[in-house]
This record gives structure tokens, sequence and C-alpha cells, in this order.
């Protein structure tokens, strides 16, 4: 028989999940599992979205543009210039979600053997993209300690070579929640121009910013036009993760161009998904009014019940809908496995994700886990209580 | 600015999309343009997956799993069983398209740098994803004299070495309309074993084999099921190109297993595709019938007014809704670019797809296209009328 690639073996498991199985052998045994694992909001799609979809009169599901529907371009790129991004619609690459933008990215401005630099923790799915396009990745490591702000730049500095491409943003973040500042993005900038990379930001959770802090795209830093990348996605700004639609924008017309190329031999991204898409660009702002604020009450509630239990670190994330959190506890890889296996309160327990698949340094992220605000608050409150109670019974608690 | 991907340089322009900025000139100077150029039927979507999306009441369009709905992975694999291709929901991933199952397959099988044996003339779309994967394509050739049937199975051996890890066929085949006989097969087969090789079976036009003949499919091959894999989609089989629905199928547990990998990372399939795609399983059989019916008259049409057509040699396409035609022109590229710059005939012209592109060895398809019969025969005999005038008129005729 054959040997498979070995590319496929390189790919870690995914932290998200890893304990699924548990999840599924709890449940059958009749537990309530409270999933913070995973960025699955539980937001209605503004229906505005779902209208457009149950009124199409398509008759023949054809194959779109492959860089997707103009029209729908087109009104993008307004969505884009309300917010100061100056991009027409040609600066525009729909994508099969903000995922295929990442693959697309990498493809069209690495080499096989090129290097990024990302913070860590990060996306976990990076990881997949970058083995599928053979691209390494250098991290340097944020720290709980700072919120997960930026790393000092001489980090970055430090780890660049020939061989270095490009830096990888996330912001908002995932899985921190940390939001990153003007003056961050603007050490950012000096480091590309510095050393010719590519800066790739990934701005899925554009929306979720929270406390008065606003948005700063790096699309929004001047003079270095050629070199940002930025990849967007509707899944999480209109809770429609299943549309599969999302965008890879660039001022480069090279890169335009070239990730054409693999977008043509893929034909087009979903069409249903560009019609839902679409549409959902006329979302009343009282959606995102709703949205945010259910978010901020979420993000409240739970930051402070964590912090109230013993040994428990969550610094206060300015934006997404995700935390990493600092737990009293062996390894949050057998603290996660041992919530769904062994432990009940209530006849309920709760599914993480342990942090350490966010990182690329062995042994980071040992005591951390990442949590996923997007349940109600009702449900956050016995997801909290649960968490509480097992760590005060947890074998393997240090503190 | 730093340098883009050599790797997006290396695909080559899409034969399918190369002239389309002449096509829309034409359009603007008020030609009708004919386009047999692209495989984009004009069949309608079976009415019982368009009302499936007409009367979704998802509240929140989420992710499905990663490997696709469930509940449509054990339908489909009913459709397979019924075709005598023996697997269950678990040997079947759930993909963006034939093009992700094409591109998910590559990456899970070969490593970078690893070769396979194609056919050519090909599907073009293969290179941007072996390029994606940094796996080498080597052709061996077919021939417009043998009706493009399997070469010798010699030449496939000629080009083995010890990086050769797979072959893979379109059967029914695009761009030649082609069916791979049982013996075909058989022989493909002996090649594998002998050698261990993974055989891709990109099987996309299953529904279309005419004249009596059935489909053998690679999955029907006994005591090889490890080495094959078998690429679907619903592109064609419902018109629903724009679904983006496929599926990877195998029997290699492994190969799923490192496919979900690529899958995760991605995180689902289309869930409006995957809605219509499920319905569309339920798609009655009089829609078959009249879809045959139809092609089978556009076919002959077609086959017939171009053998009319003096020095034009076309084979009869067995399956598909593609013929490569041989034309008496010193270069198909040069005339498909002049038909749509320079000719007309009652104000109309034909779109074509120069098979230059179609094959791997340069210098080979000089002298053929391919046409889609993807029209209704009205418009085909138009277009028809248009081709023989323009061979009569073209000024780089050869015969």
């Amino acid at each position: 028989m054959p040997k498979i690639s070995e590319r496929g073996i390189r790919i870690p498991e995914s932290p998200i999940r890893k304990f699924v199985p548990y999840a599924e052998e709890a449940k059958r045994k009749g537990k309530t599992v409270y999933h913070l694992n995973i960025g699955q909001p539980d937001i209605p799609t503004p229906e505005v979205a779902l209208n457009a979809i149950r009124n199409t009169d398509l008759k023949v599901v054809e194959y779109s543009h492959s860089a997707g529907i103009e029209s729908y371009r087109r009104k993008l790129a307004k969505y884009y210039q309300n917010l100061e991004i100056h991009v027409d619609h040609n600066d525009i690459l729909i994508t099969t979600g903000g995922s295929e933008a990442i693959l697309f990215g990498m493809l069209s401005c690495f080499n096989p053997g090129e290097e990024v630099i990302i913070s860590e923790p990060y996306y976990a799915n990076y990881n997949g993209f970058s083995i599928a396009a053979g691209v390494e990745i250098k991290p340097v490591t944020a720290s709980i300690q700072n919120g997960f702000a930026l790393p000092p730049i001489e980090e970055f500095e430090r780890l660049i070579t020939p061989k270095t491409k490009g830096i990888i943003i996330c912001n908002p973040n995932n899985p921190t929640g940390y939001l990153y500042s003007k003056e961050e993005l603007l050490k950012l900038k000096e480091v590309i121009t510095t050393y010719d990379l590519y800066l790739f930001s990934d701005e899925v959770y554009r929306e979720f910013c929270y406390d008065g802090h606003s948005h700063f795209s790096a699309m929004h830093l001047e003079g270095v036009d050629e070199q940002i990348v930025m990849m967007d996605s509707v899944s999480k700004r209109y809770s429609s993760c299943g549309a599969r639609i999302g965008a890879l924008v660039t001022k480069n017309r090279e890169i335009i161009h070239t990730a054409l190329k693999f977008a043509q031999a893929r034909l087009s991204p979903p069409s249903f998904g560009q019609i839902a898409a679409e549409a959902a660009l006329e979302t009343p702002p009282e959606y995102f009014k709703e949205v945010h604020q259910e978010y901020i009450e979420r993000r409240n509630f739970m930051v402070n019940a964590l912090n109230k239990m013993e040994g428990v670190v969550c610094p206060l994330p300015k934006g997404a809908f995700y935390t990493v959190t600092h737990l009293p506890v062996d390894d949050a890889d057998k603290f996660s496995q041992w919530l769904l296996s062994d432990f009940e309160y209530n006849n309920a327990t709760v599914m993480l994700a342990p942090a350490s698949g966010f990182y690329a340094t062995p042994g980071l992220g040992k005591q951390e886990v990442r949590i996923a605000y997007v349940l109600k608050i009702e449900k956050l409150e016995k997801a909290m209580k649960c968490l509480d109670e097992a760590l005060k019974v947890y074998p393997g608690r240090t503190l």
C-alpha cells in the first residue's frame, strides 16, 4: 500500500476538537455539556440574509465569477470604504470562508520553505494552511501577564532570516481576545518596511471591539499598501459560519492576480452563501448594537466569574469572543479531558479548548485554556459554576 | 516590495478563460457570443433541491461537521451503494466542490516533489491543484486518432520513477468526452498493483454516459480498495455548479483521517449547498431521463455538424458533454481569439477553448479545441453555422 503524505501527519490535532469523543460519551451518559470550546455563536443570522436565500428565484445554480459576484464585491467595497479602508471591487477576491483567504494568501505570497512569524498563542488552523502551503511558522510568544499584547518588536526581529517573508496577525485576536492598538500596528509597519515583508491581517472579528475601543485595520497603515493582505469573513459578523464566505483584500494587484489563478482552479465561491452575504450587507444597525451589548454582558459576567475563582487569571479581552485563561491545574489537556470523562456537577460539565494547541512552542499553554463566550448568560452562569466546582476537586490542582 | 510566490507564476492561464476579455469586447460591440468554451450547463437545477433552500427554517447558519452533514453522507452512501459502490458514510468526506476533493486528495496522498501520471489532454485545473500541493504532473498522450482512448499501458510504465505516487483519471473524461471501459480500468489496476500507486478517479460526469454504455467506476475494481480515491461532485449531476458540493470517497481510512485534518482546518463545507445536495438525492428519475435525452440530441447534432465541415475531425464522445475536435487551422489559440475579435456571421460568433491548455506537453493540441455542448439545439445550430463560415474565411486555414 502506498504511503500517505507526511504533511498530513504533521498537522497537529485541533485543540477545539481534541476531546469531541469524550464530549459525545458524556452526552450519551446523559450529561449536559456546555460548549465553551468552539467559536460557533448562538446569535441568529440576520433575517435579511436568510430571506434572500428563501426568496431566491435561481433556476440554475451556476458558478459565479471566480473572484465572486461582482455586485457583491462592489457593495463589499462600500462597506470597507465606510471603515476608511479605501479599496474597490478589484482589490477584493471573494473566498470560501476566511479559511480559503488565508490559504490563497499563503499560496500566492510565499514559496515552499519560506517563513512567517506569528505571535503565539494563535488560531490553530493556521497550522493546517501553512502545512498545505509548505510555509514554516516561527512563533514569538505573547504572555498572559501582558494580557497577550504584541510581544516586543525585537523578538520579531530576532526571528528574521533570509527566508522570512511575512508576519501574520489576527486582530481582534482569536484565541486571546486581544485588540491590537494603532501603536502596535505602527510598530509592525516599521518591521515590514525595514525587512521587506508582507503583513497578513486576519480581521474577521472587526465588529467585536469593546469598551469604546475602535478597530485599527492593517489596511489603515499608510505607504505600505503593497505589503498588506487582509483576510475577512462573514462568519462571525453575521453569525453565518456555514455560508463559507470570506474575502482576501489587498491593494497589491499582483497578489490579486495570482490568487485569482488559484481561485479559478477551484472555479467559484459558493453561490448561495454569496447571495446571503450580499443581502447581509443590509443588516440594520440595531442588529449589531444588540449583538455587541450581548457579548459585552457575557464577557463581563464570564471574566468576573473566572477571576473570582481561586488561582484563575483571566485578562479582560477587548475584542472577539474568546479569552485565554490561566487555570491552577497541572495540565489543561488532562483537565479538559477529566471535565468530560470524570466530572459532573448537577449532571452537567464544561468543554474547554486546552491552550497548548494554540502555541507552536512545545510546553507552552499547559496551564491555559481558551474559553469562547458564545452561550447565553443563563448557560454561562451554569458553566462557570461547573468550572468553579471542578477546579475545587480536580486531583491535579496546583494551588 | 516582497516578491510574490513563484508557484503562482507557474500556473498556466486557464484555456477556458483565456479569451474572456475578447469575448467581453465582442459583446460590447453588440455581437452575440455562443459560449462553447465552458462546462456551465443551462439545464435547470432540480426543483426539489431549490425548494429545500427556499423552505429552509435555519435560524443560525452554523458550521456543519468538517466531513459534511452526517445525514447527507448517509444518504450519499446509499446513492453509491445503488451503483454497486460499497461505501458507508465514514468513507465519504464532503468537500467544497469536486475541486477541493482533488486538492485534499493530493495533499493527503502525495508529498511535495512526488509525481502523478495523467493522460493528456486533461482537465486544466489539475495544474492549479498540483502546483498548490507541490506535485508534479507527468503526461502520457492520448491521441485523437484513437478517440482519446487510454494510451498503451507501457507508456504509463515508461514514466514511472521512484517519485511516482499515483495516476489520475477523469471518467467520463473532461475535456475529451471519452468513457473508459472496464478493460481499461483493469489495465490501470495492474499498474497500480505492480508499482504500488494510488489511482485517483474523478467521476463527476458519471451520469453522462451515452449509447447504452454503462459507467465502470474505479471503486468497482476489486482487491485495491486502499489505493483508490474517487472524486465526485453535485455540480454536473444536478446542474448545481454554484452549490460547491463535492466528495472525496475512499475505503482507505488513513486517507480519510488525513484529509479530515485539512478539512478541519477549513472548518466545514458550505451549509446551504449541502442542504440542496441532500435534497437533490430525491430528484425524480424523469429528470435524468430528460437531461440524458437532451445531451444525446445535442451531441449527435454537434458531432454531425462538425464532421461535415471540411478538415474537421470530431470523435464521437461516449460521455460527459465535451469533445476535443481537430480543426484545419494553424493555431487554435489564434483562431479562438480571431473568432472573437475579427469575425462575425449574422452579428454573432463562437467562443471555444483552445486545447493546448489541456496538454502538459508543449506544442500539442495546437489544431484542437474543446467544445462543450451545453447550449440548446437552436443555439448550437447557430453556433455551428458560425464556426463553419469562420473556418471558410480564417486566414490561417491549413487545408
